[in-house]
């Protein structure tokens, strides 16, 4: 059956609908791989002038979707902007990634969190833009990072392979390290209802550093605050669409998927597909989760392991995608391959 | 019932008896946290002129059991000994861990496998001084790297949070790859022999890059390898005791323990404690798992945490230890409370 003129088959996915294809997006879609892209890049300095210029942003959202078949257009943003509009100045260097003066357990009272919708305006303005330049069939992706993810960058001042700072800033100051969970928890309410409002179809929570946490670290950090943003979203707008991306959650998104509330769970690429299909509830969605390394080889590794996580999913609710975001290095023809086994077979 | 004189606790452990209090071990309990190691690590240039000198590894292998009451010794080495001792050298630069000239696919013929363990015989020498000098109810755990942990640093010529060169070249030069995992697999098993020939009383393969991988990939290069490496050991000493720890296995470490046939599975913090004591086979050794960051913070919240991991695991083989090496700035105080706690409740 093919969908109605305006239905969004990947919102539907996300909303529960078994598809005969999976629909399909790219995590980091628009970015370095793409000339275009680094043709925009180039005109700006920092890359968060980039995220807070609605032309331009708007501009690189829609590139990739000229491109290629893809079912979705995802916000061109940065997880960091909200610390930045919390008033945590973030400046990236190029080879180095996000540079932030660390955060201090005595530093919360220096946030403002009663400005940060207003200094994510433009972000919200470039919403505006992509949805008014979407085709209707096309489903329109808003995000934030979740409270744990964006804490590491705050307090660790920069990413590190082990979230150190974080993690023991977490257990020698747990007073501080909750309240600032609860300012991220508010902030992050609102900015994606402000998402939904401005036009998104859909939001994603990036829990990128769900790894390197036992149990309970896990439930406290991961699990509390995503539901707690999943909850307070569904208050203002009920039924909001939400895919929650636990990267490395492994042993615990069994726990995750049932206790956040999310539609459809994101799943890395250590994912075993045998342990996805077989242990998560066959009524919730499963996004991902080919290896982006594999497209970068390309071939028939890459084919074959495209048709194993379609195959795998059938029957259920499934939204193809990496099992994370694609490397500068991909070769576009691997990305066009891609898209044509997936849809076509 | 208290042990006969000559038991060694954490041994029988691994080999499947299930004791009242769990026996335990440090990963990397001769470190940096310890000054008596800094004293003796000043001594020597490079980091390997240690791990090849049988007087200054005895006794930093030793240092540890004077301070603690701990089960077992280590041996005191490194796991890129093994392509040092293949002729791939490897030198430790101050802050940035290993480096080495990385193995280009065409590479391999270079190699000298031939040659690797009488390379390495300065450091089966330790483990005979080790073994004289132990109490005889103290174990020996003598180790090497797993395949696809060395060669990603064979491969990629130093540490790196993704393994992205090691990945890529298996991808794209499956024979090379294949071919290193041959040499590696053959001299693992050489090296693990003569190091129980030299008295160690049960190996540890470190796989410390089992994360990343995706489920065809984790297969192939993790538990195949490490299949080959038990199979080929207990050719020539049956019933040799192994303990496997696939640092990051997450779903995969039912297969890895079932198809594998190590003894026992080391589990690193991110392993949920319900998820393992449900799903891994009762008789199955258990090792692990506390954040070591947890006893860097200290107090109740890292007593809570070792009594629930002992409580998760009683009533079957369980060897108490940390879920990742211990960290340098870990106060000593916190592991004499560490050890208080696991031995005496």
């Amino acid at each position: 059956m093919s969908p109605a003129p305006t239905e969004k088959p990947l919102l539907a996915t996300v909303l529960g609908k078994v598809q005969d294809r999976p629909p399909m997006w790219i995590m980091r879609q628009a970015g370095r791989y793409l000339p275009e892209y680094r043709e925009v890049r180039a005109k700006v300095g920092d890359f968060l002038d980039l995220c807070y210029s609605p032309r331009l942003a708007t501009e690189v959202t829609l590139q990739p979707l000229r491109r290629f078949d893809l079912d979705a257009a995802i916000l061109f943003s940065d997880i960091l902007v909200v610390p930045d509009a919390l008033g945590q100045k973030v400046r990236f260097e190029t080879g180095e990634g996000p540079v932030l003066e660390p955060l201090q357990p005595d530093g919360l009272g220096a946030l403002q969190p009663e400005k940060a919708l207003e200094r994510l305006a433009p972000v919200l303005e470039t919403v505006t833009r992509v949805k008014s330049a979407l085709a209707p069939e096309k489903t329109l992706i808003g995000f934030c990072g979740s409270p744990w993810t964006v804490a590491t960058y705050m307090i660790g001042g920069r990413g590190s392979p082990d979230q150190a700072a974080a993690r023991l800033f977490a257990l020698r100051e747990p007073e501080a390290f909750a309240a600032l969970v609860d300012v991220l928890v508010d902030t992050s309410i609102a900015y994606l209802a402000a998402q939904f409002r401005a036009g998104a179809d859909v939001v994603q929570l990036f829990e990128s550093w769900a790894l390197n946490l036992d149990d309970i670290a896990f439930v406290e950090r991961v699990i509390e605050p995503n539901r707690r943003i999943v909850e307070g979203l569904r208050r203002l707008l009920p039924d909001a669409p939400v895919i929650g991306f636990p990267r490395g959650a492994a042993g615990m998104i069994g726990k995750y998927a049932e206790m956040t509330g999310v539609n459809a769970v994101g799943l890395d690429y250590a994912v075993p597909l045998q342990f996805a299909a077989g242990t998560l509830p066959p009524t919730l969605g499963l996004q991902g989760n080919l290896d982006p390394l594999r497209l970068v080889a390309g071939g028939p590794q890459m084919e074959d392991r495209a048709r194993a996580i379609v195959s795998a999913f059938r029957g259920r609710p499934h939204i193809f995608n990496l099992g994370h975001g694609i490397v500068p290095e991909t070769p576009i023809a691997h990305v066009e391959r891609l898209v044509e086994v997936v849809k076509g077979g």
